[in-house]
């Protein structure tokens, strides 16, 4: 079957390791564009009654890559394989990606602009699918789940040094840095640094980021623009 | 894009009157049969651990009939017009379908069967994707949900007229009534009929089920093999 995309996101994430692993566990901004000739008002009458959207996206980035019959799981140190169908990787036979996001606006001129809030997606990302999110449905209270059990691992503190606190102070987003701690907080890295120390740079909004690991501890030293 | 099936459903819904309009409701059995090359026992390793899967689909009875850029939801009485992305609705640019079901037991030999519980899918629906239910990223506590907030009307009673119950009794499953009336209960026929009395047919199973709704309760007055 083919399918097409109905809308492209723009987010803060401009490189797959500064991705969170799934969504919710920072709320940045992003926006899912729709494009024609899905973006008619008409086509979203209603989602704004609706405080969480479905997206059925493609990983556009890793498609090519191809699949795998086992993974190993970030959440498993990235040593034991699992079925890829017992995850959520990339490597799947068809690269389609499922993610709940919060909807916290519908721009509706020009064109269809829907303002989300923890997407872990890719700038760039298609979109195949928006469905409301539906509690009764959805929000399975006795569904239980082997190795990912548990939330994601405690947040890394985030600090700025004088030269990167200087490029925020000067940003005229003020919630900027409320976004890159939030991003950074959940050590980007590959799953084979995390928790050890070290230099790192990764890409979000429109910067080079440099950090420094220490101690639990991430200090970002500079932020240029890209 | 082009996706291609993993899977494909066998299930008791033999036309699509007869098919819940979520999942969950009705806990009728089903398996996913999964094709080559994916019927491989490594590709479900660890899946065992998960009590719920996400299932990808096709709406493939409906597939050809296309978009329509608004739907009329049966929750909103069939009359209100909706955006197609604030519904779930089968007439999608994309006929994708989404659904949470319970995974009861994986058989691995011969091929991959999926014993699955409470789907809400046609006989023959192709599957792209399989993956599991993640209860700390997919039941959203506080998600607020507009038109479809409230759960599904009650169930209708059902009864066995005497013919009925005698094909019951003579079956070789023993939860063959207790299915069928689970499935009879949600009132499968179309919205714009729902609430009314009157007869009505539908396919469940290897059944051309006969009934009759009189006062809120559905008899079986018939179940003859299709």
């Amino acid at each position: 079957m083919v399918v097409e995309p109905v809308g492209v996101v723009r987010s803060p994430y401009r490189e797959k390791f500064a991705v969170p692993r799934q969504p919710g566990l920072a709320a940045l901004p992003a926006t899912l564009e729709l494009l024609p000739p899905y973006d008619r008002a008409e086509a979203v009458r209603g989602l704004e009654a609706f405080s969480h959207v479905w997206l059925i996206f493609a990983f556009h980035a890793t498609a090519a890559q191809g699949w795998k019959p086992t993974v190993r799981p970030p959440r498993l140190g990235g040593n034991a394989r699992v079925g890829v169908f017992a995850t959520r990787s990339t490597f799947r036979p068809n690269p389609l990606g499922l993610s709940v996001v919060r909807l916290v606006g519908i721009r509706t001129a020009p064109g269809v602009v829907l303002e989300l809030e923890g997407a872990d997606l890719l700038d760039g990302t298609p979109v195949f699918d928006i469905k409301p999110y539906l509690p009764y449905a959805d929000a399975l209270a006795d569904a239980r789940a082997g190795f990912a059990a548990d939330g994601p691992p405690p947040r890394l503190a985030v600090t700025f040094a004088p030269a990167a606190a200087a490029v925020l102070a000067a940003h005229p987003e003020p919630r900027l840095r409320e976004w890159l701690a939030a991003a950074l907080g959940l050590d980007p890295r590959p799953a084979y640094k995390a928790g050890s120390d070290g230099a790192f740079g990764v890409r979000l909004f429109e910067f080079d980021v440099r950090c420094e690991v220490a101690g639990g501890c991430v200090t970002v030293l500079e932020l240029r623009r890209a």
